[in-house]
This record gives C-alpha cells, structure tokens and sequence, in this order.
C-alpha cells in the first residue's frame, strides 16, 4: 500500500433501517461509485439517531480515512439531529446558513408552501461548512473537513452524492477480473490461497454462491498493475482448468 | 430505559460489501427478526476481510451490547478469516473442534466429494463455542460468549438464524403503529417534535418518502405501553387533522 490509496468510510445514520422498516441503498451505491473512483471502502457503520452514537462514530471514523460520508438525518423533524451531532464532533458552532436560508427561503416561495420553523432547521449546519446543492427538495446537504453529510432519501443521496465525486480526489483504479467457477470453495480454497501467496501485487477474493441447490463460486482478481492482474488471473484459470480434469465431468 | 432491555449489534464481515459487489441483505434480515423478538439492534458495522478491523468491531460491539452477531467469512478459503479472527478478539485458542469435523465428514462421504484440507478449515472454531447447526451445506457456525458466527450466504444465514433466534432472552416488546402523513416532514416537524415532549414513552420516528414528485411520510410511533402508545398515536392523528382543515385540499 502506498500513499496514492485514498479511503473513505460511510456512517448510516437511522432508527428506521435498524429496526428494519426501510432497507439500506445508500451504503450499496456509494460502494459502487467510489470503487469506480478508485476509492478504496474501507467500512460501514450504521447508528441510532443517537447523538453520542453519532459523534462516537464520525470521530472514529473520520480520523482515520481520507473521507467520510454520512446519509440520512438532516430533514425537519426532532430526530434529525445530524447537523447538530457533527457539529459537537468537530467541535463547531452550528447555526442557520445565510446561503441555505436563502435557497429554501426562494424553494418555498415557489412552491407556495410555508416555510416553517421546523423547514428553517434544514438551514443549520456546522461554521465554515460548504453546502451541497440539493435538487429535489432544495434541503442542501454540506461538508465540513473531511466529512460530506447527505441525505438518506435515495434519490436525492444519489443526486448530492454525483455532485461530490468530482471533487474527491481518485485513488488508483483497481481493475477487476471476475472468473466463474464451478467448484465449490472447499475445492478451490488450498490451490487459490497458493495463487494468492505467487501473486502479492492482487487482492483474490472468492464468493460463494449456493443456488438451485448447487454451489459454485465467483473468484475475483484485483489489482492496480495490468499485467500483475493478468498474470493472477491466468494462474487462477489454469488451476481451475487442472481442476476440470482431474474431477471430469 | 430499564434493566429489560435487550440489545445487539452485528458485524458485517466482507470485501465483496465495500466494493459493491454483493449487496449486503443480511443486517435488513436480523433487523426485522430481531425488532419482532423486541430486542434492540443498536448498531451494524461492515468491515473488510481484514483481522484487526474484525477485532476492533467486535471487542467494541460485544462489550456493550447484549448479544452480538456476525456474518461472513466462515468458508473454506483463504480470505475466510473470521473464526480466527473471533479468537484473537476473545483471547481465546482456535482448532479443529471436533464435532465439526464428524459433521462435515459425514456430509462430504455422503456427497462423494473429497474432505479437503481447505474443506477442514471449517471446523475450525475457537475453544469452548457451541456449533450452530447449518442444515445446507454443513459447515457450521458458533457461538461464543455472546458473539454469534454465521454464514454470509443469505439462505443459511437464514436458516442459523432461525436456530438462534429461540435461544436469546427477549426484550419487551415494542408495539408500533404506522401513520401515513401527505404533509412533507417541513410541515409535521414542529408539532411533532412537541408530541414526542409530551409523550416521553413512545419513540416517535418520521420517515420521508419521495415518490412521483411528492413529498410525504410515514410516522411511526413506537412503546413498549400500549396505553401509552395509543395516547401518543391519537395525538399524531389529531395534530394531521388539524392540518387537515389548516391546509385544506
């Protein structure tokens, strides 16, 4: 590992997905899109909307990866407490943002809807914190330090999510090859973790697949340098080529 | 809060989650199990196929938690490193038990495959677990102290699960009504935030939804008193009829 891996974790902020009323997405797409980014993933935490669970996490979490992102918590109610929680683990004052009064100020104006109380706390956020434009429901979203703080609805984490990635710097991409394979992983397990030993520049990882009453596996090569890529995955498609043999048909 | 409250926590273990290759579904699964058995799930934490990770959440999980569960890793290959991992975090020796052994003997004569050394690897477990039955594909999970190991494969972690499930103390359990709000959070916000001060037996959540252009939520309030839950949904729906005649059509 060198200093051109860039990392990131992920905090899920929500009582609802750990009840399990709602099913997690967000935690999926942002895997998806910063693998693409060469953004190496490093964990997940999902908490309570629980400001000590909260800041216990960001801290952890934030010191230790070159970014943090967090869904979910930033809307109107008494149980958004995101801003507020960010704000005590970075230690800032949190207030209403000129900027983000202003655009939900001309959201509501348009919208014809009153632009409550309860609206206006959707305008708090941490000193110094950069706003992240929302264009679904106007409520921006914002980053402090290290830290982008997003919304947990789908579509608009989607939304602020593609705003932020040009701004991230990108890590080395890993290339990836998957390999099908139709032995179980008790069979591949002893000759694959000797591939792995050969190839130390790849990271091969194995997932096993049960379906229709047969389990097979995907074994998946990774690596930032081309040729050490090919030359694992050609050792892994010879072993499994021995192994076809040796078990025939 | 009281002494009746049961708590838990789970350890998502794998690679394949972080790089948004496999989308993770077992946390939604234990969620909703263990919220209909009332214990509280406090926490989820993905980490990667990585020991110290693996340590860290778990010696942070279990200690203040009252159960803790994990999922992923248990297989026959190299990456395959939680049963060990488990060990390092319990101080704990870890070796062939051997149970596993007889039980997955008997399940690979019976298949007419070869017990590999990579096959054996599964019977690994650290001194003193209870083996948790896996009636798909033999390989069994454990438990020790009050860490729970099962398989990442959704069906059998399942099917652990089930097995798991009638041998944990419950909680009280929470009864929960579901109020369906067509006003956005921005409108609810203020009054629901005074109905949760009046009410300090429920736990009030407000869920946005974002559907076809329009905003709307779903409240749900949640106690473990049923007099106590019914008051506080009464004056949910009181408060949504007021805006009703407020707002009109």
């Amino acid at each position: 590992m060198s200093e051109d891996i860039i990392t990131a974790a992920m905090v899920v902020i929500g009582d609802e997905i750990l009840s399990g009323r709602t099913r997690e997405g967000n935690a999926h797409h942002l895997a998806r899109m910063l693998t693409e980014a060469g953004i190496d993933l490093r964990e997940v935490r999902v908490v309570a909307d629980d400001q000590p669970a909260i800041v216990e996490a960001v801290n952890a979490l934030r010191a230790r990866n070159t970014y943090l992102f967090t869904s979910g918590g930033i809307g109107p109610t008494h149980d958004d407490i995101t801003a507020d929680a960010i704000g005590v683990a970075l230690g800032l004052p949190v207030d209403k943002d000129a900027r983000a009064m202003e655009i939900l100020t001309s959201h509501y104006e348009k919208s014809g809807q009153p632009f409550t109380e309860a609206r206006q706390r959707m305008a708090r956020v941490p000193e110094g914190a950069i706003l992240i434009d929302n264009p679904i429901s106007a409520a921006p979203g914002f980053i402090v330090g290290n830290v982008h703080v997003m919304a947990g609805v789908p579509a608009i984490f989607q939304a602020m999510l593609d705003q932020v990635l040009p701004t991230l710097r990108a890590g080395r991409k890993l290339a990836s090859q998957a390999i099908f394979c139709r032995f179980g992983e008790g069979v591949i397990g002893a000759p694959l973790g000797a591939i792995q030993n050969d190839h130390p520049k790849t990271v091969i990882g194995s997932y096993p697949r049960y379906e229709d009453g047969r389990h097979w596996a995907e074994i998946v090569v990774r690596s930032a340098d081309a040729d050490a890529l090919e030359a694992a995955a050609d050792a892994v498609r010879a072993m499994l080529e021995e192994l076809e043999v040796k078990h025939g048909e």
